[in-house]
């Protein structure tokens, strides 16, 4: 069993209409980083949004928790850190920590929970197949285990 | 035949994420209001995107201008002036008037144009039935014409 | 000593641009509804966002979180329940509940913590004197107490 | 004098909260794509808004327009193309051509202009110096002219 945090960086610039009027990037755009983040894990480790729909999965967000620590502006480029959370129940979690340009200091820190909906719009108690597979070829279900 | 101009005013406040760091409405923003002015009369006149969509017909938004006059700020509210411009080609061209509160202080002129699609992403060239009645009850095709 | 909790309800039309392409509202605008719904709570209540402005203060969101309980969809009405947390601490904490429409049926939960920044962005760990005479008017504060 | 035409290529990925129930980009979302363009051309010839802005001018958009050819889908990369258009007059025009991916197909074409501000919000008539220098160093105002 390979042993390993899955963790993908992403960065992205602050657009001018990211910005209040307080100079600094509204709060509610750090949504769309974090997005963008669980976009470039899922790129990166094969398990994006458009894998699932093609098995007829759908992963709608359930949760999302934000703290902000310092302010983004524009000129900042955010660098976006998404470490994939291992937990047994059929959810998808993430957590995110944003960076001020490539320096160590985080501007924010938060999550997101996702479940798993089939085509019907119902949840899925049960991992799908192709989850519990992507799980054990990362080494984050112990052989013999489902 | 009723000969009528087709208009809807509505309103909506302008808001704080709206806002640049110029402290006035982003440009990009007031592509809202012009949907917020094109729903609000498709609900008045019945002739909105749900009602195309009913009969298989998608009305894509192929062209938009927009003039920007005066800013509008934080605590506005944009009243948005939609009028129906009859063209004898199959689109649908909506012009706009943006008023600062309940002034005639106008704050941006605008204008979009959307065609009709079929459920394959095919072009109609001619008007959808339901159109051309809906033209027709509101006296906007001589009687006689298709 | 009046006692009483204070709540406020406004509500908002979803926007066909805030649907994403699973027909359902993207997540990140539930951010702009509890906006929309801390807005008109501060407009009831006198303690907007320029109210704190007027004299020097800044209150930026520091913390949000949102659980997303049911869809809401093109169409559909968010009516948002804002709720006044009182604490004693030096920051302000809102709770909101988002219904679909005018019906009893929660789509969302959640709640946004601020703090307050002087003009030199500095934290401040006492109430503002606005804050504090708000609180009092409102019999948060017992008699006696600063 | 130097002759060139100036122009900037610079790409961005489309998110999943740009694309609509339709499946495409919003077209309110292409407007950020002109800023992406803009902002880009503005870094690579150093004329971008915080240069403007560092002389006390601010550069608001008065007018924008734009033609929607073919959809962008989620998964696409936006390749945008901004060229400088010369004109006398005291505003600043960008044309726009947007790619899908790397190859040459047009999904849009549009445009921007822009006007100069003083700090008291007065329109500027005569080309700021600091873009009148600009200007001559890339060729863009015979010699001997202002």
């Amino acid at each position: 069993m390979r042993k390993e945090e899955l963790v993908c960086r992403t960065e992205t610039q602050v657009r001018f209409s990211e910005v209040d009027s307080m100079g600094v990037v509204w709060h509610g755009n750090y949504v769309r980083y974090f997005e963008d983040g669980r976009e470039a894990f899922g790129d990166l480790y094969g398990i994006n949004y458009m894998d699932f729909y093609r098995i007829g999965v759908m992963i709608p967000i359930v949760k999302i928790t934000c703290d902000y620590k310092k302010p983004l502006k524009y000129g900042d480029t955010a660098i976006i850190e998404t470490r994939f959370v291992n937990c047994e129940a059929a959810k998808l979690q993430y957590d995110y920590v944003i960076y001020r340009n490539h320096t160590s200091e985080v501007v924010a820190t938060g999550s997101t929970i996702q479940v798993f909906l089939n085509e019907h719009m119902e949840l899925l108690l049960d991992l799908p197949e192709f989850f519990s597979e992507w799980k054990k070829a990362h080494g984050l279900i112990p052989a013999g285990e489902k």
